[in-house]
């Protein structure tokens, strides 16, 4: 058990419950009318994704001795907002793989992927819905709004080379950390856990979410296409303005910063651009100072959820951050 | 007051609660992170709609004695959500007018229109959660899964000769008529009114909507631009499978459908086509069997509203299921 990852001791903690919810995935995710459906979300959900979000909100719910049966419900619709928002993702960002395979607007089409996504979105308000609890609608209604917000704020900033890191903030905390945020929290609130307890909950997943978006920037220019399931320099040809970008540019000098206008804000790139834009990461340290920061909102999501009662659940996930951001190393 | 057109005394009998709503939408479709939002958003729903859906809630909830605040809310709500379904329908079809107007996907980029509309989606769940009412937030999730069911199968049947008038009606009833049939019912369940006035209300809005988008279906083949505010033969360059088309089908002969199979299945088509299909829809009577239809539903229309208790609104929502046929004559 101890050489475990923090993730896979969770699934293996959660595994009944998560059972249960993949049941509900696979039943609520049918149509009978429109078979295109399932077809394009098993393509998806059926692609080992983690399922870390609904893991977070089943282990919630554990900590908090919660007595419903709605943990289910709402571990599947954070589960299918999580799907929703990638299909439109890959939409967005015209990408060609995810998770390793192709993606659904590469296998069908941007109408499917476009179409679909709304679908889910509809099934997991329908889901969350039947929890008759109006606290984590509202949880669940903000979140959704503030993912759309952050992705949009994320368009509009694409090849600005002005972008601020608080920008960057606001984007990652819509795009990333809202869910996060909502998944954890809806665990202790559907279990009528104590304020402090929903508190650190939602922290602990705010600055989860933060660290997991920081990490996976990192990755996008220094990890391996094998580990991310995805192409390595995505977020450069997206002309994305990512945190090892915007630390990179705050140290270019003239000459390089002639480089970025290039090959960021007018997308003009070549074959060696992306090994060059790395070296310049490498000389300015942005790349260090960006696992610094991974490093500092994986201990603040340490200490959030070290405010909840000692618990085999709770050792876990105050290990989770640690790991999150060692997938770099 | 005789000679103003149904939708016109509508308005005006309503334009004190219209102009509640008109400011619950601007004050929620702002976005201090992402000016992007507002400017897609007004860009569409400043080039004059006729908020016919918006109008149904009021009147209903109006004619219920409704006592609550929030069908200002349930209006916007569903304006909303209307809103998200036109830009994610316009990215879909590629569509380049809509209103009149250049479409969002034409002046911004078919990103925008998918993350707006997700951000207005969002927005749209916000403001039903505040109404607090559970049956009312189960209405309107349920609606929004067989909107996105609608347009994922019409999707799918595209370009399908095969495709029946029950699988029409499938893809119509989701498309369009889940969200009159939702908008009239909200109105009465905030109200608290009699089951009985909240089903025929329902009743009034799905066969209103039906109605509604048959006609629609006409237009495009008949209609003329300025009056539409789109281009006429959309349809038919869509390769969509409407009602007339599914009509004059089932009366061509083999000739005639080798032009179908060339110009539908597989959208191969000349200057000409369109003319000559509207020749082909005209011999074989498709344009009146369809307006035929349409009356059909109006009737129904007119029929459940009139369960309601006699009162002005009711009988401008009488009138209406002809006005919206009329458009053709």
């Amino acid at each position: 058990m101890q050489q475990q990852k923090p993730l896979d001791q969770l699934a293996s903690l959660l595994s009944k419950d998560m059972d249960e919810v993949n049941s509900l995935i696979k039943k609520r995710m049918a149509s009978d009318a429109a078979p295109r459906i399932p077809e394009v979300t098993s393509h998806l959900i059926d692609a080992g994704g983690k399922r870390l979000r609904p893991l977070l909100t089943l282990a919630a719910a554990k900590m908090c001795q919660n007595k419903t049966p709605f943990h289910i419900h709402l571990a599947a619709t954070v589960e299918f907002i999580h799907t929703a928002t990638l299909l439109h993702d890959d939409v967005v960002d015209e990408s060609k793989q995810r998770r390793g395979r192709p993606t659904a607007n590469l296998l069908w089409d941007n109408q499917s992927s476009v179409l679909v996504g709304d679908y889910l979105f509809s099934r997991s308000f329908q889901l969350m819905v039947e929890t008759g609890n109006l606290q984590v609608l509202d949880i669940l209604a903000n979140a959704s709004a503030t993912i759309a917000e952050g992705e949009v704020l994320q368009l509009t900033v694409a090849q600005n080379l002005n972008t601020t890191e608080e920008t960057y903030f606001k984007v990652i905390r819509g795009k990333t950390a809202a869910l996060f945020e909502a998944a954890c929290k809806v665990g202790g609130v559907i279990s009528n856990a104590d304020d402090r307890f929903i508190d650190a909950l939602a922290s602990y997943g705010d600055a989860l979410g933060i660290c997991f978006q920081i990490t996976d920037d990192l990755l996008d220019y220094n990890g391996k296409s094998d580990d991310l399931g995805k192409s390595i320099g995505d977020d450069f040809r997206e002309q994305k303005m990512s945190l090892p970008l915007i630390k990179v540019l705050e140290k270019s000098n003239t000459t390089e910063m002639e480089f970025w206008e290039r090959t960021i804000e007018k997308g003009e790139q070549n074959d060696n651009d992306f090994d060059y834009a790395l070296e310049l990461m490498i000389k300015h340290n942005a790349l260090k100072d960006t696992v610094r920061d991974a490093k500092f909102w994986a201990r603040k999501a340490k200490k959030s959820i070290m405010v909840l009662p000692e618990s085999p659940l709770r050792n876990i996930l105050a290990d989770l951050p640690d790991f999150v951001v060692n997938r770099l190393v």
